[in-house]
């Protein structure tokens, strides 16, 4: 049996928390960071906080073993004076859509062997896809990150944006999202690449950049240039 | 029973001749376009050859109804003498790679009602999904699939890039990569944003900036303040 303690009241500690409750073997306290008083004891306390807050709330934790769920931050962003680590799950969330922990990589760091296996052993528990990620590694799957989520994610808004203009319905472009996803699972995305950039089909971007207004111009342009350039 | 002669031998000519020789009710017959001296006469001709190529291929063509399978060209680019159409398949071929037609939209154009019925025709008994789409619309979904697609896929590249620098497998993105796809067939685009650019996490920014290259630089700093412009 592990005890762990999940301090936060995100998202990402709520959907844990779901995992946690119906996983055997986990005893499960969740409590909310603005009430750190009297925290109960665990093997594992997880800081499901924001950013900002990791420093302030752990710094009052005094459990043999403290982790945050931060991709940006350090280990050593944790403040408590036993045992650190980090317990990332690279995935976005959805609130009140249930999560596939399966689906979920576990990126895990810890200060020692000892305490790594703990976490392994932890996201075994509830996944399948366990990672040992060090803080230098972890950050830069975060900005990775922000390129396949955040910014592709831009590019549908931007694609909807254009096809809302001329009254075509976005869902047209639902399955080519579905399958340009799909694709890089299984050929690199260096290899998957297609389109008027890599063919230098100069006619076809002049037709594309007169339909565009300046933003969306400046966004083909750039990536264009760095399709072309090969990164 | 429908007779349709395939021109063409690239991806999407190969692949619709595979669809078209399964499936009941269709008579296919495919030829090379170079080798148009003796076309076979046939209810729809689909001219799936580069856009260069449509419109001298066309020219030579006598029979009844011929139809490209360009996104990017007008029904004009056709320059046969007979009816035109557009049977513009929008989704991401590989060679190789067998391609389900039900995950197909097939966006159709014709000059008059009854050839667009045929063209439908054709459409139903290879997919489902079936659009009528004239040419002004079918050029803005071009460039909409060159952002969803194209400039998506360049994003997985970087992303991948980054991982690789820190020695970081790609493939922990993979289930991020396919989440951020499926989430916006059930939530708009611009609802399931996220991420330090939407926040406006000014320190995680500065801190994704400082591990990446000019480029990258670039295209992070247009693409976060386009998502802050909110377009």
């Amino acid at each position: 049996m592990i005890t762990v303690l999940l301090i936060g009241n995100g998202n990402i500690a709520s959907h844990l928390h779901a995992a946690f409750l119906t996983a055997d073997h986990i005893a499960v306290t969740k409590i909310s960071s603005r009430n750190l008083e009297h925290v109960p004891y665990a093997d594992i306390t997880i800081i499901a906080v924001s950013d900002d807050a990791i420093a302030e709330v752990s710094s009052q934790i005094k459990n043999p073993f403290v982790v945050h769920t931060s991709g940006a931050c350090e280990i050593d962003e944790l403040k408590n004076t036993t045992h650190k680590g980090v317990f990332y799950m690279l995935q976005t969330f959805t609130k009140n859509k249930e999560v596939n922990f399966n689906e979920v990589p576990f990126c895990l760091e810890a200060e020692n062997a000892e305490k790594q296996e703990l976490l392994e052993k932890l996201g075994k528990i509830i996944g399948k896809n366990i990672y040992t990620v060090n803080s230098t590694q972890r950050k830069a799957l975060h900005v990775a990150a922000v390129f396949v989520n955040n910014f592709t994610n831009h590019l549908y808004s931007t694609g909807n944006e254009i096809c809302k203009k001329q009254g075509v319905p976005f869902e047209i472009l639902h399955p080519l999202i579905k399958e340009t996803a799909s694709k890089v699972t299984s050929l690199s995305p260096e290899k998957a690449q297609t389109g008027p950039a890599i063919r230098n089909d100069l006619k076809t971007i002049k037709n594309h950049l007169d339909l565009l207004n300046i933003q969306q111009q400046q966004i083909y342009t750039i990536l264009t240039k760095s399709i072309q350039d090969g990164h």
